[in-house]
């Protein structure tokens, strides 16, 4: 059965990976089965990140960045991430309908994602499906994420290159500042450039840039692009502006040090994953959380000796650390 | 030692509580063991979490309702969760400085977090630390963090009532509503309600409420309050609308349910952090993790066998579950 699936995705069959990427968001063993045999044809795709406050322009400036790249002959995969409802669980599409033209080209795949996950589990699924559509054959993904929390910049942390959509007048600059967020992003784009402020804006992000630069000196200063991406204005330097960091990336080393550490958080984000998956469910199946929570809500118990006490027990790491590997 | 703290935490010693809040954020054994014990005292403090975009005015809301809530001689603990710079790990304390007035109130208790936690860790100490001032003696205590990313909405979890603070003029309101945060607020409030565009706001969300209502019928619609923060306009009201929730709660018997809801989450993620955190460290010291990250480069491996492996040798759940309770 995985050999089917690993053959019909390398061979470019759609509903073999939509299938698959159902499996992986379901948590359905077999979409792991998949990716161990799947793996070995990773690593080709080139991952964008494009982040922003909700309201930046994230998905047209996807779509117009998505058309730039598809007049090159490349093939994008186009991951939409966004939080999910803690109530309903779903994502919402509507963004995603306009994009209808988009996904009528051959070349474009894109995925929705609903972030369902529990604790961290957003990452997790966003690195399954970049890899479903880099072994599918897209030479270019983009990431479409909010860049707000820890688990989005999680999300971004998979990119080789992340932009950050600031736009004019939301106050954005300062508020991604204090959010940390300014220094996760090799590109900076200045959306709905032709509103009031856009100058302003721009002229505060350079002067952050030389600051940093200043602080901690690097080879590599973030851009400022400016763009109106509902009229398609500055697509295309943007698009230069992430391959001159990709080249950047290439020729100082830096790639191969980003993909390192990429794989070092994606490797313990999934057996953390893995691990709690399995003890949630044992303790949800078997009633034993219910009594706990009962017995911590009467105060007969505590909650930090449980956690000690199920971590201990069920957790039995091998004393010969290379008996695991 | 652990008996120490206890008793000073439980006599209002301020300087005890702060240095158990620093261990328990620098996961230091010593605070949990001091939160063993504590933990049975806790339970009492009513939680208000203020929610809502960068930008919206949550800070002085907070400050303003501090202010109203003092009146009537109950005490506040304040916890302000900022989302961390994954480079600097700090929170930026410069919103916190213009609460220097009330911080000088010995009924106040005012703690400002760096979320360097790690995959969920923002609601694992946030939760910590609402338990330290609850045990504290604090009557009321003011959680308020950026209402984006399924970080924050885990912290926002925590809270008995869920005020979602929006302004006009920010596309606020839809982006809200998109992210799935509007399903969470308790009562809604129009800050900065002197602004144009106040009343429209104002009427999307009242429609919003009366539209859930007919779908999902409840016995709470959230009420719409404005505010103008700065002005200290509507606060009092606000207050009275967070009273009259927390009536609703107790009479319906909602109270005991959410916080059975919050006891289980909060358990889970408990085991969850203790998990990842022993793991991470054992895979990164023993130098097993490098290894294995240079073989998923190489493709000689891949990540999800590796997963899979560990997780099976390290993980024994024993088979009577009575056995870890």
């Amino acid at each position: 059965m995985a050999t089917d699936y690993v053959k019909e995705i390398l061979e470019g069959t759609h509903r073999y990976a939509a299938r698959l990427i159902t499996w992986l968001e379901d948590e359905d063993p077999r979409g792991h089965e998949v990716m161990e045999r799947l793996y070995p044809h990773t690593g080709k795709a080139y991952v964008i990140g494009i982040t922003g406050s909700p309201g930046a322009g994230k998905s047209t400036l996807t779509d117009k960045l998505t058309r730039v790249i598809r007049q090159e002959g490349l093939t994008v995969g186009i991951v939409a991430v966004d939080p999910s409802s803690p109530f309903t669980g779903g994502a919402i599409l509507g963004d995603r309908v306009r994009m209808s033209e988009l996904s009528e080209d051959s070349g474009v795949y894109i995925r929705s994602m609903a972030t369902r996950g529990f604790l961290g589990g957003m990452a997790k699924a966003t690195g399954d499906v970049v890899k479903v559509l880099d072994a599918f054959g897209q030479d270019i993904i983009i990431i479409e994420t909010v860049g707000v929390g820890q688990d989005e910049v999680d999300v971004i942390g998979i990119a080789d290159t992340t932009c950050l959509i600031l736009v004019p007048g939301l106050g954005d600059a300062i508020q991604s500042m204090k959010a940390g967020i300014m220094e996760i992003a090799d590109v900076f784009v200045v959306n709905k450039a032709d509103r009031p402020g856009a100058d302003q804006l721009a002229a505060e992000v350079c002067h952050r840039v030389e600051q940093d630069a200043h602080i901690k000196p690097t080879d590599w200063n973030p851009p400022v692009t400016r763009t109106v991406a509902v009229n398609d204005e500055g697509t295309t330097e943007l698009w230069q502006s992430i391959q001159r960091h990709r080249q950047f990336l290439h020729e100082s080393g830096k790639f191969i040090e980003k993909r390192r550490q990429h794989t070092c958080d994606e490797t313990l984000r999934m057996i953390h994953n893995e691990l709690f998956r399995i003890v949630r469910s044992q303790l949800e199946t078997s009633g034993q959380l219910d009594h706990l929570v009962e017995d911590i809500l009467d105060r007969k118990r505590d909650p930090y000796s449980i956690m000690r006490q199920i971590v201990n027990k069920w957790l039995s790491i091998p004393q010969k650390h290379k008996e695991a590997s």
